[in-house]
């Protein structure tokens, strides 16, 4: 029997209305269902409920996403080892990631149901931090892996490698390096450029740079990119899709490259450029 | 006696060399002097010390500044309210505040106590913040006022008003309020414009900003400027001259106006572009 | 007999149905009327009628703008030494400077009639053209004053002085000196920032510049700007408003400062803040 | 016996010493040498001379480019559909083609000759103007093609599909689409992201657009991309790599693709970012 997970945005009382329905819906098509902790807030009867951060653990075939892209962008990290679907169903406005609307959440499921519709291979970011040569952590990312000063610092001091070849050392307010789906989010508002989906590279956007003539770099997605933190005076931080925030050291080193994992987002109406175009309000033809 | 105050910028120990002669200097001209506990450290005799924020209970009528932009900021903001003149002597690297080289002071000091050379009047930007209809403190910078995101949150939100106009929500890493002297810091990195010292603006230059239609904005300065902070999530950050942090609630208001107080700046060799083509190492002609 | 002067955009067919009834709407309430070429192609009985360049010469007391801000520019500087008083209308969409909705042409014309709307004196920029310390042409600008490559030539190369201080040589696709009320137009397309009408600024933003430390700069609107043209290659251009171009040649200055001029213009329902957030679809409160 | 072409920038008249010189070096190796008219004016014995344009028909192994990069660029078209390695030097200051310095001339060219140096295979754009279905002209570029508007028009108006899906309409100068190569070109003036040569894309940077939400955009560069020129007024042009201009009318087609061809680039000292880091003045470690 394939397995179906629902994960749910926080706080939202519509969704009490939704989920029972959806579970209802996807059970009665032969499918299992399991929610996380969030989801199980808006079911009164027994469920199968399991932490969000557990659920690659039980290998669902496909994932639904209730929320925003927040959400989805936690859920993607949580299954990202795995072959599973995610369908992102957004619950008011458009998402870059969840760009189904609540209203379509049926037939939607239904397209997915009769095997109508593909997935869009994401590519994703691995995210080491080492310091004195040991990783003491490793993410994968479906948007950006920021490097960020802490709130009171001014400035965060780093340098950049590509394959061990020196870029340029940097002062600013951090660093974005960016997957081409997360090139339309927090590096699109640091300046960086928009990339199609399908485009075999990262970008990398620094955030309010002391020195005017950085810009940001695009590279290929196979090479490996070294971030030196020279950082003397406070702690900066990493952070994960804007979700996960560890303090980094001085003398810490973050290492980027392409993750071997995935993320396969069901695409079902819209093309990329259609969803561009209704986020940053592009005058239609 | 006129009194000349120094203040110092911290762990330089090249200045175990140079202050006791500058106090020598100056005394030998007829100068009193204090020194603030910085300059302390690197002095073995008696003096005259007092910490930098009680500065302007002496009401010096020259400060001498050792060290880089921020100690100047610090220094100018402890004198605001007097008519004392600030001479900005930097350290290693020419400053846009601190532009006598180290080489220079004494010939500079001999013109400033030959009456050779004229202030600079900087208008300053005064910054309140409102709790509950409570101003729960007050401040004078001379670069900038700056609302900023907290280091784990992604966003804050809120509301700008001039003159109780409504002028636009937004989201983002936060905004930089700044005078002329402050738009070739901070603002200038997140995008804003180069104001000369000389116009009577204020410039609010949003930080990556989530709407890309956003621009710095240069209002007249005599105008009111409400923010107000609709933040949710987490806390945002208020910071002065990017030296000063305090935290701000949901529902806070940070209402700026031009001080009251002017930072008089001697300035002696350079004019501002010329400062501004060596900072910025704009091509010459 | 009061004076009003209707121009018009050329090549707008609803026209016809609109100027003879508001010729009819004017002289019903005392006014005479006085009509441009372009006005004069949607009025079948006879007119006053006058080419735009001369509408100075018959020193209007009111000047209606059927169009866009391109049709209120031009008009503008027609009468730019008079102090008559401009209503722009405009056809269809809200002009920065048109902001009347042709739906709202009469009870706006009636508020005017009843003097229950005042002026707003926006700014202009004076410019000449100076070849071998010959002052070759002089013009009066309400937007911009912009010097361009040509079209084959990649480069146009230049230099700025301000207040005779030189300030940086430039290579770029040139250069837009630009008052408030242009600082909504090609500047801001340029990268320039947004100044509300009353500060008393230009501001100089440079075009796709050559070096990337390049920044708009905003200078009191006292000085006198003078750019000198050093282009060896081809020939550049000098445009007003993005209306008049006049071929410029190496060895020209620029030389722009404020005009003694101003233009008038009615300011009926909207800020200027609500005209930016509808123009620049700004998210509302 | 291997054929070296060598080609020049005009009016440099420190090549009258350099150019007999390196034809003497370069025959004493058993090479054969064909120079372009602009070097022939450098050379007083009898040569054999071929114009710039017709060199591919010669098919040199090596292509020797005295000059900066406009020279190179040139010379790169010339024999883009040959195998044929080029060599940059600049006359002067660094080029992002042209990295190697006049006094390094044969040191690099004994390097050349060992066999000791690689080409970095450089992609290149194709772009054919098509009007009422048609192709009247194709060019093959190593930086970029760019739709720009003519002189005295404000505004070219335009629309492009990738891959037959509209993307948007825009409204502004123009625009640039660049290869990896170009990026660091014009492209960069205009606000778009550097790309390292090996990145698999293509670069779209609008010029100033009217809409201050778009952005540059980054594609795949298996990707058709159509550019509909819906101008009304004016004509626009189109610019091949800054150097060739062709006039475009309203209701024309730009198509671009990647090139078949590949620019042969002799790299030797100096690594891209090292480059970048000189060229654009990046602090250093």
């Amino acid at each position: 029997m394939k397995l179906v997970a629902i994960v749910s945005k926080p706080e939202k009382p519509e969704l009490a209305q939704i989920v029972p329905g959806l579970m209802d819906w996807l059970r009665l098509r032969g499918y299992a269902v399991v929610i996380d902790s969030e989801t199980a807030n808006y079911v009164s009867a027994a469920a199968d409920v399991i932490a969000r951060e557990q659920l690659s653990s039980r290998n669902p075939e496909l994932l639904v996403v209730l929320g925003g892209d927040g959400t989805l962008l936690s859920a993607a990290r949580a299954v990202a080892p795995l072959p599973t679907s995610i369908l992102g169903v957004n619950l008011g406005s458009l998402g870059f990631l969840t760009e189904v609307p609540i209203e379509d959440l049926y037939p939607t499921l239904a397209a997915v149901h009769a095997g109508d519709c593909e997935a869009d291979d994401r590519s994703m970011l691995q995210a080491q931090l080492v310091r004195e040569d040991r990783v003491l952590s490793e993410f994968h990312a479906l948007n950006d892996v920021i490097l960020s000063k802490s709130t009171i610092a001014r400035l965060v001091s780093f340098e950049i490698s590509i394959n061990s070849e020196f870029v340029s050392s940097y002062r600013g307010d951090g660093l974005i390096v960016s997957t081409p789906t997360g090139s339309t989010a927090y590096s699109l508002a640091a300046g960086g450029p928009i990339l199609t989906p399908s485009v075999d590279a990262i970008v990398i956007s620094p955030i309010c740079p002391h020195a005017l003539t950085h810009r940001p770099v695009v590279v290929p997605d196979e090479v490996g990119i070294e971030i030196f933190v020279r950082n003397a005076d406070d702690e900066a931080y990493l952070s994960i899709d804007g979700q996960i925030g560890i303090p980094v050291h001085q003398g810490d080193r973050l290492v980027c490259r392409k993750s071997p994992y995935l993320t396969h987002l069901l695409r079902l109406r819209k093309t990329f450029f259609e969803v561009l175009r209704t986020k940053l309000k592009w005058g239609q033809k």
